[in-house]
């Protein structure tokens, strides 16, 4: 009973199926001058275009990177200045932010950024704006279209007032890929990050999409590979399993999202009816459909966790990052969730492989599990 | 009759099966705390416990990276101050030294590094002296051991003179892993680059090992994983099969070099007796067991890459890389090979699925090919 999709996805078998060809016969260098190269080559451009396609853009825009944080470097690296982001973003974009000018501007109690606050936060100098689509702990889904509008406002003010200091708005929608329509126009990003391994494709695959208005300044230099943006030999099966779980994430975005709304709704209810005091984090209408986020106060997740696993239920105490080790987690630090509170939560994520008996069976441990805790600390 | 070694070798079947599991039911993010992904974690560490060994080093001395291009730059970056590189050092390398200051020593005319002439080019302020151990499009094995020790002079010279300013040897190795000793203590680097990618192992799969007293300075940031200097969840399939594909190459590393070198001298020794103006380039007794380089004077190698194609023997005409293209090889250009030599130049290299029965039909082929060609022109 895996309950921790957030932290990572297994690769669908369909992806594995057609990623197999180019670990062998397919194993050709893609610049290589003769025809079963340039055949692979050619794959490897489809693919580009399949995921393109899956979010509203050119396959020539995307450069192909090692992952999510990689992409994230390279986005915050190549704009420089000053950048805002929020206390609840990935390691990954506090990391990227840390090393230059930034600001942190606050969420709400549910995880909402204040879209006000964003705007009050830009200086002259403000270059970058890197807002995730969807919290990885709360499910939470920020509004990025009116984000967007902030910084379309500011960058006309600018162009008006004839400061041509560019500002762009990133995104990490690798939270939300699988359940949420992610076309960058719709979404009103100038840069984009995906990454493959949350949405049942390969690990160590993510994208980084920029409007072709947005100059990049490559971080690793050779072959010229990725319009010379990103040089490396191309990670041509992991291109074509990224494809591959695009395609079907876009296939069954809809049919998905409803199907794990429902299960998990399921949960929370049953949960709460049976400790009226948990309290359920995030936004109650703009979260992911697989996300549950629950804190039961006075209990120690960590206990919860392994007394859960030896029932074989899988799920995180906090954000599966390897920075993550035994720290509170700054996202409930920020939304203000109390020690005691914030001490017994657990993040509960759904996916494909959860179906109505597994919500059913590791409902039950969950229960059984907290309740001896209850017991244990009274008693 | 796959003749391109150099440019990517197949995935070993071996290596796929190893890394099968990491895809399926092994999937879990290694930063997770339940038991199954500290399994994979444990998995992950043993993997490259077993690469480090193949280079005589230790686990936690790797940096796992998406390849030699970013293990490189990584390298280049992290050292910074004032960088030698020689004039056939790959794409990756040239771009990365250019970045910075650098100087390029000359090289002679079978691709070997003048070690004296590095010596000559030690500034104050050189930080970093960067030579691949086995040159991509000849062969030619570098003599790193000698550079190595004008290095260490060098070093302790520093030292002598309260001067703390270190200087480094790096060295890309991934040429040469499947066929010499990379054993690090031996080469007498402090850096070492290897991509599994070039060894029947995975693509996008590298490693960058420092020697523990090199400082590095992470390139991406995020969640901190590679001791914080290379951040991204792991790539535990790669690594898997990265750590498979060493411990193969290790075990066959002796004969597997005396059966290529057997079978390229054969195919030399024929083609040379076929057509004796031909020029082999590249060092006589200091070259890779599967390397041939050979030039044909006067003839067009792209026409013959191209009829050779369709007789199903793949062979290139340089170096295998995006930067390629049309362009002459900046490798000949270096060694001083004429124009008309240069032009007609194929690099022939073989591998695993190279048998007496290849090299006997590819022989044939390139040789009616290559008189086809000469009645041609004289036609």
């Amino acid at each position: 009973m895996y309950l921790d999709h957030a932290a990572a996805t297994p690769l669908d078998p369909r992806v594995l199926t057609a990623m197999q060809p180019y670990f062998s016969e397919l194993f050709f260098n893609p610049s290589a001058p003769y025809a079963p190269a340039i055949a692979v080559r050619r794959d490897y451009e489809a693919a580009k275009a399949t995921i393109a396609r899956a979010i509203g853009a050119k396959g020539d825009e995307l450069i192909m990177t090692a992952g999510a944080t990689e992409s994230i470097n390279l986005a915050f690296r190549s704009i420089g200045g000053h950048s805002i982001i929020s206390s609840i973003e990935h390691h990954a974009v506090l990391a990227a932010a840390r090393a230059g000018e930034h600001s942190v501007v606050a969420v709400d109690a549910r995880g909402m950024v204040d879209v006000q606050a964003i705007k009050q936060a830009i200086t002259p100098t403000t270059r970058l704006v890197s807002i995730a689509l969807a919290n990885n702990e709360l499910g939470t889904i920020q509004p990025l279209r009116d984000i967007a509008a902030v910084i379309r406002t500011e960058r006309e003010a600018r162009l008006d007032r004839g400061d041509l200091t560019p500002i762009y708005l990133h995104s990490d929608a690798s939270q939300g890929v699988g359940q949420l329509d992610v076309k960058v126009a719709r979404l009103g990003v100038d840069l984009l990050t995906i990454n493959a391994g949350k949405v049942y494709g390969p690990k160590q695959a993510g994208l980084l999409w920029a409007a072709p208005s947005v100059r990049l300044t490559p971080q690793i230099l050779g072959g010229g590979q990725e319009r010379g943006l990103r040089s490396g030999t191309e990670n041509v099966p992991a291109v074509i399993g990224f494809a591959k779980a695009m395609e079907l994430a876009d296939k069954h975005r809809k049919s998905e999202a409803g199907r794990l709304a429902k299960l998990r709704d399921a949960l929370q209810d049953r949960l709460l009816d049976a400790f009226p005091t948990a309290v359920i984090s995030g936004h109650k209408r703009h979260r992911l459909a697989g996300h549950l986020h629950i804190s039961f106060p006075g209990i120690d997740a960590e206990r919860v966790l392994f007394a859960l696993e030896s029932k074989g239920v899988l799920v995180a105490t906090g954000s599966a990052c390897a920075a993550n080790k035994g720290t509170r987690s700054h996202v409930l630090t920020a939304i203000g969730l109390a020690p005691k509170v914030a001490d017994g939560s657990l993040r509960i994520t759904l996916g494909h492989d959860t179906n109505e008996e597994v919500i059913e069976r590791a409902g039950g441990h969950i229960i059984a599990v907290i309740r001896g805790e209850q017991e244990r600390m009274r008693g």
